[in-house]
């Protein structure tokens, strides 16, 4: 059953301490098949070196497990809340990557900086609010899922443009067209992240980037006249 | 004699080089037989490259040599308290990893800023006090752990579910409940306390994260009710 | 065709991730044969692991494609001006290497602070004014290297010199005698980046380094009367 | 001559890329025969994958080459004068590794903060002052040497307890009882002069250890009553 999900989404998982966003198992990648409505995402606890594309657990969009032996990410209510409320996404992911957990500890949203920024992300990172205590006691994973997409919402932020979240106090997710996509969006995060932090500490009164050159390059990248990369 | 535990103890100092908690010889590890009372410990000053299974050193809860050719390390009698005053505690762990470190010589506690601290720590690390002159020349490695107990009484915080602390001055010691636990959380601490360094350096006025979202985190992963990972 | 040349710009693109400068494909080198006046450079969006020396791209100094099937870097316009603008380079490099970016975006040019510098740029390493809305739109890649030849011709900077440059909200550029040595540069510049912002939290009033301490360390290495290295 | 001299002496060199501490060949470890007074030291500029032992030149106390085909390290006369003014040290290392360079560039002295600077260093790791343009001007590398060894003097401090300077807008130089020691002691002073930048972001008001701690540490690793290690 969604046999290169499957291998698509430990692939995806297996990237994440290649690219030095994990430490032990803090860290999850999930992808969807669109047609079925059905989402592979990694079993909870289960380290990276021990985990193969068989131990990848399948659930559907009430969160309901429906193949696989092993529990699945404690965090699978706030993938589906995003797959559910952003239709254009195939993959997501959950890390604790040290720079862009900094950016949620310390409650900032991460504004576009310069064209590294630019070229992933159309503006401004934000944070979520902090959580309520009925939302914290209640179905966290899920309302971890909501706070998220009514951060886009209230801030009308197309989710397509803007990969990537911080949760207040908590820690980044970041999604993509499909689950290595989201990788490769983590790691941009983290790298911007970084050099934020050493850019306002050079600078404290920095600025964001001139809108234009944002447009120039994010769309360069992204969009009907892309011209970076082959065709 | 102990022929698992030395192994596990061994085991666990080797992690140490290989999270990037050590260098050169800076660090030891513990374990005790609760049975017997015995602590295995690692020899002093032995380089890990050279470091086997039989290098481990045996003391007694009065820190006297049971079995080994070896001298224990210069910290046993730290270690030593630790199991007398903290019954539920099987592995203690001592490094001087860079930013544990920076937060002892900063004579500052690590408050929970988020959720990788709260998923480990059921609050605040505490920093010790200063030793006095009388500690300091007196049985020193001795008074190195009572300063720590006294901490962890004065504060009333429960060492079961806070696992470090930073000695004023010096560096952290962990536990666990085995030696590869204390290493586990030696890890954890070294990357709450770079992220918290990352987060005051991008918001001054950090708060420390909402006490219902640190029960949340603490308590999905330790205790009865605990959903986190494999059954 | 320039098989040689096509070797040592890709040699030198491997040197790239070789020496953490790059994230994906953030990064490219291009050299110059001045005789034919025909430059040879990375391909567009090709991962470097994939990268072969016969994937580099042959254009001339009007940027035309001479040589190759897949498209040239999208910086190419950026390259062709400085190397018609830098008559002395043979090699240029543009990355987005963390700490050289930060300063980018920061907006501010790297005094030198110490030896290390000197030995390699003779005086600050400017960053360029923000691009205009005209030039940002327009022929932006062009306009980036144009704009970076201004900084040097209003600055009296030598660009044999002072081998690097900062694009204002954007990343470094760094140039050399032939590919290998514009990386080598690119090195050089990320570590004295890197150390000019701890440099200046450990001292806010940090002062450029003694003009007669400057002159004797760049010209040790370079001019008429070097000394370093073996003749 | 001298061919375990000069392998033990390749081998510290070898040593710096090992432990991070060089970029290129931006390092050189010396040792000295006491015996015959030379000084075995690395060649000027050739890279660290090409040093082999017998790439090791011979030069006496007076800086004269006795036996080698290559130029010796540019920074040679520095070395010389260390071994004439410090009676007790068998090796020398000059690196530009990044946190302690970033001292020499903030002009700042390293106090003791910690044990883990207490164990090496018996207190606060000096920096020179400024060089006078006639010393910059004039035999600079022998300069260098000469406003160290000032340094230690005015200051009243034994080089052999504090075996570590910052050499005031340029890099650290370290030494110790013999080339692989004095490596070893650049290692320590890279990884306090890391911690100590952490430690005043944490808390800007930090004062030096208490003396009693510095002393029961530096002694219990050094001198009479030493008992760290294995007899």
């Amino acid at each position: 059953m969604l046999e290169s999900l499957k291998k698509a989404v430990w692939e995806a998982n297996m990237e994440l301490p290649k690219y030095g966003l994990v430490t032990f198992t803090w860290g999850n990648v999930s992808g969807i098949d669109r047609e079925s409505g059905l989402v592979v995402i990694k079993p909870s606890g289960v380290p990276y070196e021990e985990m193969r594309p068989e131990h990848m657990v399948v659930v559907d969009l009430d969160g309901n497990v429906v193949e696989g032996n092993l529990r699945p990410s404690s965090d699978t209510p706030t993938h589906v809340v995003l797959y559910k409320a952003f239709p254009t996404i195939g993959g997501v992911v959950h890390t604790h990557s040290p720079w862009a957990t900094s950016w949620s500890q310390a409650g900032r949203s991460l504004p576009a900086l310069g064209t590294t920024h630019g070229d992933y992300f159309y503006g401004e990172v934000p944070c979520t609010r902090a959580m309520t205590e009925a939302e914290i006691q209640g179905a966290y994973e899920l309302e971890t899922g909501n706070v998220i997409v009514e951060t886009f919402e209230k801030g009308g932020i197309d989710p397509a443009q803007v990969p990537s979240v911080f949760v207040f106090s908590h820690a980044p997710f970041c999604w993509g067209k499909d689950p290595h996509n989201a990788v490769h969006n983590a790691v941009v995060l983290e790298e911007c992240a970084k050099m934020a932090v050493h850019t306002y500490a050079l600078n404290p009164n920095t600025q964001p980037m001139d809108q234009n050159l944002l447009d120039r390059h994010y769309l360069r990248k992204h969009g009907a006249n892309a011209y970076y990369g082959q065709k």
